[in-house]
C-alpha cells in the first residue's frame, strides 16, 4: 500500500504525515476491536420499546467515547431515541479556515430475530476466523456500529497524533435509522446551525470487494403508493353478476399491466422527466467493473435479467427508474374456490427514482394515470407511504476527489464509483435541510448478512475503514474551504 | 285463472280433468302448509356434523310422506347423507306407455347463521303477513323444502283424485346440495337403472315475479382455476433488484389484463368455440321482459353495466361467457410499506360458460394462455377447482311445451323463458350420467332471502307451485312417450 501524503501542498504544511496516522491506527487496532465489541454488546434495538433503556445507554456510551477525544458531545433529546451530536473545532490556527466535515451514521441496530439461526449470541460479539481472515460477528457489526467506529477510531488516531482533527468536525449519529428515522428531520431543522458543514460523510454502504474501495455516487429514490380500486358496493356472486359489472381485481390488473410498455419502460406521462442519460465515462467505468451478472441472477434462480430494454443489469439497478408492485390483494384469498366478485382490490406500488425525478410529481402522475383508466362505476383511493428523491453525487466534486485520494493512499488503487438500487432517505434530508452534499464511503461487503443472522464485519475491512477515514480527513483538510 | 284441461287429446281420455286436481290442491292447502312446517322444523343442516341425526330424520320424514302416497321409498345409503329415492309406476293400464318423470330437489338446508338476525327462530316456522299476503319464514322455506313440497303435495292431489300419478314417477331428493353434493354422482352411477326417466324436473329456481311463472332454460357453466406465477427463488429487496428481474405480481397482472380485449371479449384462443348466438326469438322475448337494469345495478351502487360490448346486461349474465378474477394475492399485504419483490403471486380465475363451451378445453386453453405469456425466469403452477358445462334446455322441447301449458293453466299467462348467470352442477350431472334433459321450473322470488336470515316462501307461491306441478304432470302424461 502507498502511504503518500496529501497531495494539496498549500495546506499540507500544518498537517501531520498520513503515514503517521495510519501507523497510529495500526498500533491501536487491537483496542479498536475491543471498543467495537463494547459498542456491539449494548443491544440498541430501536424498533422494540423493550430495549429503550439499552438504546439510551448505547448513545451515552458513544458520547463518552467522543468526549474522551476532546469533542463536546451529548445524547440530544428528540421525539424518539437520543441523537448523538458531537463537535470539535479542529486543532491549530488554520482549522477554522478548513472545510467543515459532518459525519452521519447510526448507533441503533435491527432486531436479532431469528435468534436461533445465530452461531453465537447476537449481542456477545465473537471474533472468529473466516476465509478472509478474522471477522467480528454480532448484530450491528457492520450496520452501522462497525462503520461508525471506523470514523470514531480515525478521530482517535488524529487525537493521538495531532491532538484532534485538523478541521471542524461534527458527528450526527442517530438512534432510529432502523425504525423510520422519525426524529431525524425535526432534529436537523432544530439544530441546523450546530450541524453546519461543507460536506457530509456517510459510512453506511459497501466496498466493491475486500480489496477494492468504492464510493457510492448514486442512490435511487422512492415513491411508494397504495391504491384501492372500488367497484360494486358489496361483494357479489360471480354467477349472478359476472360479465355485467366492473370487477375491481380485473380493473386493477389492467391498470397495473399498462404501467409498462413492450420495452418495459414505465408509461406514466412525464415519468422520465429529469432522468439523465448515463454519462459515457460512467457507463464505460461500470462496464469495466467486471460485474458478475450470472452470479447476481443465479443466486436468485434466474438465468437472465428482465427489465428496460437496452440497459444492462447494473444500469437497470443503479441508474434506471422502476415500477414494481410490492403487494396485491383482493377477493377470496383462502383455500379452494369462492365465486365472488370483490367490492375492492388493492395494490402497493413503488417507484425507484433516479436523477432529478420529482417524487411528488410522480405520485400525482400515478394517481392521474390510475384515475384516467377507471371504468364508470369504479373509483380509486390512494394512500402515500412516502417518497424521497434519488441522490447523485457529482463525480467531479472536490470532496469526492479528496476521498478518492485518501482511499488510494490506503488501498493502493483508486476506488470504484458505484451505484446502489436502494435508498438512504437521510442523504436526501441532509441535502434538503442542511444544504450540503453527502459523500458515501462505506466498508461493508455483500456477504456481511446485514439485517440477517450472523451479521459480521471483516476485521480487514474495519481496519481499512479506520485508516481510510483518517486519510480522507487529511485530504479534506487539505482543501481550501 | 284458466283451468282448461290438457291439450293433448290422444291421452286425455284416461286423465282426470286438471280442474279437479287444482280444486283438490286448494282444498288441502291448509294441510300442505302444516306439512311444510313439519318438514321445516327438522334442522337438516348438511354441512354441520352436529345436525347429522336431524338430517337423517328429515330424510326419513320425507320417505314416510312418499310411502303414504303409494310410493316405494327409501333413505338410500350413500357415502354422505341419505338420498331419498321414491318410485311410483303410475296408475292405470296406460301409465307404462307414458313419459317417465324424474323429480330432483334437496331436503338439506344452509346453516341458519347469523341466528341473531332472524325475526323468529329459523327452525320454528312462522306464518306471517307480508305485502303479498302470508308467507312462511324458516330456514329452507323456499330452498329447497318448500319447492320439494310443491312436488310432494301435487303428487298428493293426484293420489287423492286418481289414486296416484298418471305416469311413472321417480323422485331423487338429495341431502347434500348445500354441502357439495359429493354423493350425488356416485349415487347416480350406481342407481342409474332405478332413476331411468324421460325428463328430469328440477324445482330450485325462481319465478319472474309473484304473478309470472318462469322456466329457466339457461344455466351458465363454470371453470375455476388457480394460477401461481413463480419468479425469483426468494423474496427480494426491491431496491437491490427492482428493474432487473421479473416481478411475479407485475407479470401476473399483465397476463390477467390480456384476458380481455378492448371490446371486453375474452382473448383466450378458442374460448368462444361452441358459444351459440342468441336466437332472435329468445332475444326479442328477453327484450320484452321489462328487466329493470337500473334497479339491478343501482342496488349495488352502479349507474351502468360494464361488460362485453354489444350485449345487454341480461344477455351478459344469461347468455355470454365471462372471465372474472375472484381473488388475487402476492407480496406484502399488511399495513404500510415493504419494499419487496415477491417470489410468487396467485390469482383465482373463473370462467362462466354458455352453450357448448367445453370446461376441460377452456381450462387447458387458459393454462396455455398463461404459459405463453411468461417471461423467461417465471413459471406457473395451476390448480383446478372444478368445472361444469353450461346447460341450455331446448326451447322447442315437447316437455318444455307441456310445462308451459301447465303453467299457463295455473297462472293464466305463459311462463317466461329466462336464464340465470349461476350454475346448478346437478343438472349437468343428470344430463351426463342419466342421459336426460332437465326442466327447471321453480317458484322462488328474488327477495326470498335464500342463504340469508329470514328466508321465506310466499304462501301464494307455494300454492301455485303445488297447482303447477299437478297441472304440469297432467301435461307430461298427455305426451306420447
Amino acid at each position: 500500500m502507498s502511504t503518500s501524503s496529501p497531495s494539496q501542498p498549500h495546506a499540507a504544511s500544518s498537517l501531520p504525515p498520513v503515514a503517521s496516522l495510519l501507523a497510529e491506527v495500526d498500533r491501536g487496532f487491537g483496542r479498536s476491536v475491543e471498543r467495537l465489541a463494547d459498542f456491539l454488546r449494548i443491544p440498541s434495538v430501536s424498533t422494540d420499546p423493550a430495549y429503550d433503556a439499552e438504546t439510551r445507554r448505547c448513545a451515552e456510551w458513544l458520547v463518552a467515547e467522543l468526549r474522551g477525544l476532546g469533542f463536546t458531545a451529548e445524547a440530544a433529546k428528540t421525539i424518539g431515541h437520543p441523537m448523538v451530536v458531537a463537535h470539535h473545532p479542529g486543532v491549530g490556527p488554520d482549522a477554522a479556515k478548513r472545510p467543515r466535515i459532518l459525519y452521519y451514521g447510526h448507533y441503533d441496530v435491527q432486531p436479532a430475530d431469528p435468534v436461533e439461526l445465530w452461531t453465537s449470541p447476537p449481542f456477545e460479539p465473537a471474533v472468529v476466523d473466516g476465509p478472509r481472515g478474522k471477522r467480528i460477528v454480532a448484530r450491528g457489526a457492520v450496520d452501522d456500529k462497525g462503520q461508525v467506529m471506523g470514523i470514531v477510531e480515525a478521530l482517535r488516531a488524529w487525537h493521538a497524533v495531532a491532538g484532534g482533527p485538523p478541521c471542524p468536525v461534527t458527528l450526527m449519529i442517530e438512534g432510529e435509522e432502523e425504525s423510520g428515522s422519525k426524529s431525524l428531520e425535526p432534529f436537523m431543522h432544530e439544530a441546523k446551525s450546530r450541524l453546519a458543514a461543507d460536506v457530509c460523510v456517510v459510512s453506511d454502504t459497501g466496498m466493491w470487494d475486500v480489496t477494492t474501495p468504492a464510493i457510492t455516487t448514486r442512490l435511487r429514490g422512492l415513491v411508494y403508493m397504495e391504491v384501492t380500486v372500488h367497484g360494486p358496493t358489496r361483494d357479489l356472486h360471480s354467477g349472478m353478476y359476472g360479465g355485467a359489472v366492473p370487477n375491481p381485481i380485473n380493473v386493477l390488473a389492467k391498470i397495473l399491466a399498462e404501467l409498462h410498455d413492450a420495452e418495459r419502460r414505465v408509461t406514466i406521462p412525464g415519468f422520465y422527466d429529469g432522468v439523465g442519460e448515463l454519462p459515457a465515462a460512467t457507463k464505460s467505468q461500470w462496464d469495466s467493473l467486471g460485474f458478475d451478472e450470472g452470479e447476481f441472477l443465479g443466486d436468485i434462480g434466474l438465468k437472465s435479467g428482465f427489465g428496460e430494454r437496452g440497459h444492462s443489469t447494473l444500469e437497470r439497478t443503479w441508474s434506471r427508474p422502476t415500477c414494481d408492485v410490492n403487494g396485491i390483494f383482493g377477493g377470496y384469498t383462502g383455500k379452494g374456490a369462492k365465486t365472488v366478485i370483490a367490492a375492492h382490490a388493492t395494490a402497493k406500488v413503488s417507484f425507484r427514482l433516479v436523477s432529478r425525478q420529482d417524487p411528488a410529481r410522480i405520485a400525482a402522475a400515478f394517481e392521474a394515470f390510475v384515475r384516467a383508466r377507471l371504468p364508470e362505476g369504479c373509483r380509486a383511493e390512494f394512500e402515500s407511504h412516502g417518497g424521497n428523491p434519488a441522490i447523485e453525487v457529482s463525480e467531479n466534486s472536490r470532496y469526492l476527489g479528496a476521498a478518492e485520494r485518501g482511499l488510494r493512499t490506503v488501498f493502493g488503487k483508486a476506488p470504484l464509483l458505484i451505484g446502489t438500487g436502494g435508498s438512504i432517505p437521510a442523504v436526501g434530508s441532509i441535502g434538503r435541510i442542511l444544504g450540503m452534499d453527502s459523500l458515501l464511503v462505506g466498508f461493508g461487503l455483500d456477504d456481511d448478512c446485514v439485517h440477517s443472522p450472523n451479521e459480521k464485519f471483516e476485521l480487514a475491512c474495519y481496519q481499512n475503514a479506520i485508516r481510510s477515514h483518517a486519510a480522507m480527513l487529511a485530504e479534506f483538510a487539505g482543501l481550501p474551504r
